[in-house]
């Protein structure tokens, strides 16, 4: 069995895997399998043994935790055209978070040992790993940051921002999940989370369930640094430096 | 010049640097360099180019990062016998944090081009960089589970039961740095870090400066569970399932 042309096609297009030798392709794909996934979709549990390499080719992937009394904590977002939690893959351990589907998409699974087999013995796709973790422990250390330096609206200011990369004003964007999921990866109670939106909205962020609209990216950006309104200028050309 | 045979043989105990072939051994420590740095001294600042790849021989050193607003935020401790920050290494990337010497020690530093070619142009040394980025990984996954899910108590026992792994009761530890900037670390005020330690000491962690004593580290486990006192022996059993 082999997957879908299409599917090999996205696959080929994350960083990660854009420079194959045949070689090794074939030994990654030989019994890789894609499917499509709905909203609420579990891929694997925190616990479980890593048996797949997992890419979610399309939608959107979270990674929680449970804190033992019944609630779950997102601890990181997984964009489409990401590899996610290549570690356990790597080091034969058990997942510690949980993946769960939260905007519908097609994920590839790659058997663990396939995975493991080709990095290690595949000179460029080990370089191409180290250089793929190393971007995400950029990103990593960035949402540590953010955890440790900023208060809940200005990491929910942050998250905004990430999302409305690349667009012009007013910008348009799509939260990944419903706000009570996303509250916890930033580190709040849902409560607290509707009162951050409603402060956000005083400049200019407004939009009804997960569609947004953002007025002004630059003024969004000063509030997450923490610099009073009316002086986001000085602040973007602060951050600009 | 070449290093000290003694500081050559305490990288050759990192678990990266264990099994190096002769040609690149002689690449990294060519034109490595090994210095003894005291409490205070700043290996790198935040936004500085990575001109070496570092390896903490022994003594301790800080990651932090500065708000902006005059305070510096621990993000991470570097444990003796330990390499830090790899990921901008081998970007050729800037630091995204400083490194400071909280206990002193010998640093090791390999220059970053010996560095990332080694590691681009031999499959054992990548692949051995992979399993160690993949254990800090985890680690940091730990961090962030413990700073979304865990009170600022509960994440002073969790980093006091590290530092007293392998012991016996009581144990004896010593904190890496001043209170104030383990606080930081914590996520806390230096004020709250003074209510937190007041709550250990009422289950038997106890002493003055930087040295304490851990009376019943199943009890301090149990805490950092939050389980309530009298309850831990079922907590921690909980634990080892």
């Amino acid at each position: 069995m082999t997957i879908r042309a299409e599917d090999r096609a996205a696959a080929g297009q994350i960083p990660l895997f854009a420079k194959l030798s045949t070689r090794t392709s074939a030994r990654l794909f030989r019994a890789a399998q894609a499917h499509h996934f709905g909203t609420g979709s579990v891929l694997f549990r925190e616990g479980d043994a890593a048996e797949h390499f997992h890419v979610a080719l399309d939608g959107y992937v979270c990674l929680k935790a449970s804190d033992g009394r019944g609630e779950d904590h997102v601890i990181e977002f997984v964009r489409p055209g990401t590899a996610f939690i290549a570690a356990a893959v790597m080091l034969g351990r058990p997942f510690l978070l949980t993946a769960q589907v939260v905007q519908p998409g097609r994920i590839l699974f790659i058997p663990a040992d396939d995975f493991r087999q080709a990095a290690e013995s595949d000179l460029a796709l080990a370089v191409a790993l180290i250089r793929a973790s190393s971007q995400h422990w950029r990103s990593m250390i960035g949402q540590l940051k953010s955890l440790k330096m900023q208060t809940a609206t200005q990491r929910l200011a942050s998250f905004l921002l990430s999302l409305a990369e690349g667009q012009g004003e007013p910008a348009t964007i799509e939260l990944p999940c419903e706000r009570r999921l996303l509250a916890t990866w930033l580190g709040m109670v849902p409560t607290s989370a509707s009162r951050a939106f409603g402060e956000l909205e005083k400049i200019g962020v407004v939009g009804h369930g997960s569609r947004l609209q953002i007025r002004s990216l630059e003024q969004l950006a000063g509030y997450a640094r923490g610099v009073p309104f009316g002086k986001t200028s000085t602040a973007s050309r602060a951050a600009r430096r």
